[in-house]
């Protein structure tokens, strides 16, 4: 089988959530797995000097009209939560601790979370609501509330993003293919031609 | 026949060269017409804060690696241009200059320039460049330098910009149909199946 293909996304953007619920069905037609990868887009938005869209006159308003007619078109429930965005720093490290032990879990309780989100309007940057998804999953709440806060946790989510960094992802979502970068939502067409065709 | 959908773009844009290559097919599918209205980017980042592709760090150069992608995709002939971006002022005064008195040339005339710009890497921000290539569709070269400079037709041109600023157009290529509007040539896909079911 060939290699999987990287997922990079934060947790509090649309496109991301939008992405995630096609990814793994786009890369499986092609018999590729996909390797999920949270960031923390605002560590890149220091490099680019990038801002959250909704900050931003008129395109801010557009972006939520697109991001709701698109998750329209592709049938995702979706709606713009209460507080957006959020520091998507508790959910991202509860899926690295989830993944260190269980890589098929973490990317449900990914699932889980982006859906508790954009669905259901929790705001998972609270640590314990991200605990309470997670315990929906029958993961042990008390013992990922504690690894929020442990040192090696912390930095295994640093130094995933400051990997990510180092490789040129400056945006999310960010797909992968063997190097070859496709940044946004919007090219998962391309992504699902790239995987057909070879590239071209 | 249904109201032509509007079709915004910048002589500058690449990705409005792009779907400038695209747009009158997919249109005629369902049996529309559309309206070209070249703006100025420039006018619209002073409301939006935003800054040409090319000048931010990282984004700048996945840009120039996606646009030419997507070009050799769409097996449209692109280069980026050696002088990028440019103030499309001459050819798009030009553009409504033609429009005014015929607007089936003017539209020729915006895919020559374009073709200029990207395929052909001749600068056509320079007033004597718009005026050959206008020359080659037997337009009146003379006529048309001395028009660029008629306080009528610079009018012309900055009330279009005004209309589509207060329109909410902040992008480009920017596309409406009936009122629904579409920012970005990653959007065509969308635009083709509004145009197909009405809308979802």
């Amino acid at each position: 089988m060939a290699n999987p293909i990287d997922f990079y996304f934060d947790f509090s953007s649309p496109y991301g959530y939008l992405a995630s619920t096609q990814i793994d069905e786009i890369a499986a037609r092609h018999g590729r797995g996909v390797t999920w990868r949270p960031i923390l887009l605002g560590a890149m938005f220091k490099v680019t000097g990038g801002q959250p869209l909704p900050t931003i006159p008129l395109k801010g308003s557009y972006a939520v009209h697109d991001m709701t007619r698109t998750a329209r078109m592709l049938k995702v429930p979706f709606k713009l939560p209460s507080k957006f965005p959020v520091a998507a720093t508790a959910p991202s490290r509860a899926f690295y601790w989830v993944n260190d032990r269980d890589p098929a879990l973490s990317k449900t309780l990914a699932q889980a979370l982006f859906h508790a989100y954009f669905a259901e309007d929790r705001d998972i940057s609270k640590p314990e609501v991200t605990g309470n998804v997670a315990a929906k999953l029958n993961l042990n709440k008390e013992a990922l509330l504690r690894a929020l806060e442990e040192p090696a946790v912390k930095e295994r989510l640093r130094s995933e993003v400051d990997a990510a960094i180092e490789r040129g992802v400056f945006g999310a979502p960010y797909i992968v293919i063997d190097g070859e970068p496709f940044w946004g939502a919007d090219r998962l067409g391309q992504v699902d031609k790239w995987l057909e065709t070879g590239g071209w």
